[in-house]
């Protein structure tokens, strides 16, 4: 492709607007361009990316024994009324009436489509497993959309559906969808983790994410140093608690702490260390009020707090608002005498439950307990894993320290089981000629997401510096001697060689001065650069410089494109 | 592909729904599946013809230096504000307010989008010209969507935009598009015409229609058996009238003819023929009406009179509506006294000009005027070519006789001059300096819709019969000996030679009838049917079959791999 012919606007400002490094990029290499909040029209280099993604992960589905179809954007109502989401989905779905006044939404996932589809196609057991997938655009109504490709209102994502006669199918669905991604992620080039995670509100029992690991990343990944353990921290689990002290259990006794909420300064005031203390964070859950006891040293993780409370939301409060709706004193709220309480339920850590002559608020202003005995002086409503896991904790699998990483969500696989198929009464005929529901699995990857995650990973000071499989061509030529007919010639030339070897190549035939065309080569990050300029005029030989090592070579041009063949096939093998 | 891992569900009953033949071919061979009115799931082999289409149209376009991007579905109102069209266009624009109450539409066509994208990126005629396309998602709500893929509400289609900077650059670019074109449906296998059409409501001076014939179609073609010429009835120009005749005026004479409303009746009661009756038609234009003349043995063409009278919307009325909202007694109507009333327009045929004593309504039921001469009796507000081509016409470019054909419109390209950029405020920088709109012209493919036209055209009555371009797979294997380790042993091995052949291929591995599976393979119309069966358990041969001649050859396998090749070959040749 010659660079003077394509629609590829560069440029060097850094566009206000974009946050984060991906998002600057992607708008200054000219790949995407803004045409609404969190909606965006890809440019031809975006697209390219775009159709490199999808082709990848096409492959592995197949492979997988995955079947694509195509299901649509526009998708009626009705069937959300069945699996009951058309009143649990929040206003990220997008509802709107067509002209024949019936209920319609556009896509942001497709179960209730799909599992239409399999409770009509799908009728027997002999037709088990299946597993079906597309590659389309969805559309989440976000409040505040942003990070460019990271957070959009419309993307792409593959998401596909399996369908199994039994548990143990769709662990074999699941397990090969597994496999699949790792496929996928190591063919992208990323540096990615797979990690357990929260099933959050696609529902179903057990799922994992897949990461590229990256600074800017939204979510936090607990790992282990030792095995291979990671999860994401809303999910982590902590390893069992230490059995409690032998110490004997004092009495409870009301002290005065004048003045002294936090943690630290009660600790400090009363001489023991935040170990001792319990700490009871109040929220907000669902319609109800929760107090949630941690070890004073540990943090409430809200994704385990909401899991163990069944609610669907659980919300931290503010100081003025937990006095408004339940006259507690923030900074002085303890466990004991609560209990009584209707408006209110506890949830304890299972650390907390192993405490012994532990202190906590006295639930009046400057007032708190010492000798608190947990199960003598309070009863929980619920205890359970509820604290996050911090740096330093031990794996919970292994026993080896837990470290933190930063990473963007890019996959997610889900059990299912059978809360869409129940919903909706999609069921086949198994060999007794019985009606069951299926055993469902489903599976996402964030298409459009991965240009974002791919660039947050993989960028230096001058540009994006692409994994060679996601690149949006493989080599870009400068021609640095447009009015020099021997370069010209020797340019044209090469740009033909390079194209009947098979390569991707950008040729830069624009009428620019030779530092604008290195800055646009390493702005768009392309992974080699093949410069036909000085050194071919006096030696005969071009420059080949790899963007991501900066390491440089002069070759002859035949050698240079053998070479740059080589490091393709080498850096495409998986 | 093994058919029995495949979700192929194919059907013996034709489903009620389905009145066209393709609607019907579709649902039956599991290429479809309907999810609601207008809005249907391509299953596999579906998605299968539609890459095949889109990687045609792909290629074609970009050898014609086209370059694609990809725009989004949901865009915002503020755009089509500016064009115009969010007033303009009708019902089948889906608008909707997003979560910040933004207007916002469904994307049923990019023009806005794109001049948008044009003048922000294209600011210099240096970067002209410049065509961007995409295949994307489109949706409109139509009122009553039929036909399976022929009418929908979502559908895909490619739609390209041009931006030269003069108009000798816009017929260079239409020029090439057209070409394209013809590469396109040549390459699908597909027996169609490029005629030239009418603009429509997406505005513009001049475009062409391409139509897969088919006898379904909802469009008429004229055709002219010794030229070249084609047109849509609806644009199709007639050639001059003929001169008027030497005749000497006779007087204007009111005459009874009761009970005679007809043409023909008139006619014959007067002792004329049709030819010298001046027919007189009522419509609605827009908010007034127009009674539209033309010969007594002549139609009045609605699109011809929207035109001419620059009307948005024309409608022809019944004799009630005409009664109350004219006065005026249809049978009887003419234009003698008509010209003095402001609430009507009367335009009149050129053919009508030329003729001499002709009889018309005299707008009194049951009364006609016999000497009614154009000019001196009445003068039309405005004149032109408003009536339907008819077969038997000469043809307007060489005078050859002219036929009807039905077609199918399956793409579309117009010449739009300056509507969008002048509307748009889109301009670039010539090479004074000046600011001057882009010259733009637009490009459709109906993507989804090549499936219906193309079945509607290819099949018998045993089902589809894809030409090779389009076909899901281009042979499909049959296995008819499921309980045979030999014939199993040879069926499995020519699989594989077929695949190492690189021919596409389906393999009927599954376990039903010989009949069935000959039935099935019928259906789905794959070109190049193999057979395992007695014949190779007598011969060692395979039964090659032609699915749309039928004929068939007794193969030893190595030769029937070759043979297929060799047609395929042959068959994809452009």
């Amino acid at each position: 492709m010659r660079y003077s012919q394509l629609l590829l606007p560069t440029t060097k400002e850094v566009p206000a607007e974009a946050e984060v490094i991906s998002h600057q990029l992607l708008l200054r290499g000219g790949f995407i361009r803004k045409l609404a909040a969190g909606i965006y029209t890809f440019l031809p280099l975006g697209l390219r990316v775009l159709r490199k993604v999808e082709a990848i992960v096409r492959e592995e589905m197949d492979r997988a024994g995955a079947q694509e179809i195509l299901m649509p954007m526009v998708q009626p109502g009705d069937l959300w009324m069945e699996s009951g989401r058309w009143q649990q989905y929040g206003p990220e779905l997008l509802r709107f009436r067509d002209r024949g006044d019936r209920d319609c939404c556009l896509s942001p996932t497709a179960e209730e489509v799909v599992t239409d589809l399999a409770r009509r196609e799908l009728r027997s057991y002999r037709q088990l497993p299946a597993n079906l997938y597309h590659i389309q655009t969805k559309y989440r109504d976000e409040m505040r959309p942003r990070f460019g490709l990271m957070r959009c209102r419309e993307f792409i994502m593959k998401d596909a559906y399996s369908f199994d006669a039994d548990d143990a199918g769709a662990s074999v669905s699941y397990e090969k969808m597994r496999v699949a991604y790792n496929r996928v992620f190591t063919r992208f080039g990323l540096d990615y983790r797979m990690v357990e995670a929260d099933s959050g509100s696609i529902g179903g029992s057990y799922s994992h994410e897949f990461m590229v690991l990256a600074d800017a990343g939204e979510d936090t990944l607990a790992l282990c140093r030792d095995c291979d353990w990671a999860a994401n921290v809303e999910k982590a689990a902590v390893a069992p608690p230490e059995a409690a002290s032998g110490e004997a259990p004092a009495e409870l006794t009301r002290v005065a702490t004048p003045g002294k909420k936090k943690v630290e300064s009660v600790a400090e005031f009363l001489g023991v260390t935040p170990q001792k203390i319990i700490k009871t964070m109040i929220f907000r859950a669902d319609e109800g009020f929760a107090a949630a006891l941690v070890r004073g040293d540990r943090e409430v993780e809200t994704v385990k707090l909401k899991n163990l409370l069944g609610a669907t939301e659980v919300e931290g409060l503010s100081e003025d608002e937990v006095w408004a709706g339940l006259r507690l004193p923030v900074g002085s709220i303890g466990p004991v005498g609560l209990e009584g309480r209707e408006d209110i339920r506890i949830v304890a850590d299972s650390e907390v439950m192993a405490m012994v002559n532990a202190v906590a608020g006295a639930n009046e202003q400057g007032f708190h307990y010492t000798g608190v005995n947990p199960g003598r002086d309070f009863s929980p409503h619920a205890t359970g894993d509820l604290r996050r896991i911090a740096p330093g904790d031990p794996c919970p699998r292994c026993g080896g320290e837990v470290y933190f990483r930063e990473g963007i969500e890019v996959g997610h696989i889900f059990k299912l089981g059978t809360k869409y198929s129940e919903a909706m009464n999609a069921c086949f005929q198994d060999a007794e000629g019985q009606l069951k529901p299926f055993i469902m699995g489903c599976y996402g990857i964030g298409v459009s997401r991965i240009l974002a995650a791919c660039i947050e990973q993989n960028h230096d000071d001058n540009g994006i510096i692409f994994p060679l499989p996601l690149a949006p061509f493989q080599a870009i030529l400068l021609n640095l001697g447009l009015e020099d007919e021997t370069l010209c010639a020797a340019a044209d030339s090469l740009y033909a060689a390079l194209q009947d070897a098979g390569i991707e190549v950008l040729y830069d035939d624009r009428d620019e001065r030779p530092g604008a065309k290195f800055k646009d080569a390493d702005l768009l990050g392309i992974p080699f650069r093949l410069t036909v300029g000085k050194t071919f005029a006096k030696e005969g030989k071009v420059e080949l410089r790899d963007r991501k090592s900066g390491e440089t070579a002069a070759l002859p041009p035949e050698e240079a494109v053998a070479e740059v063949k080589r490091r393709i096939a080498a850096g495409l093998a998986l």
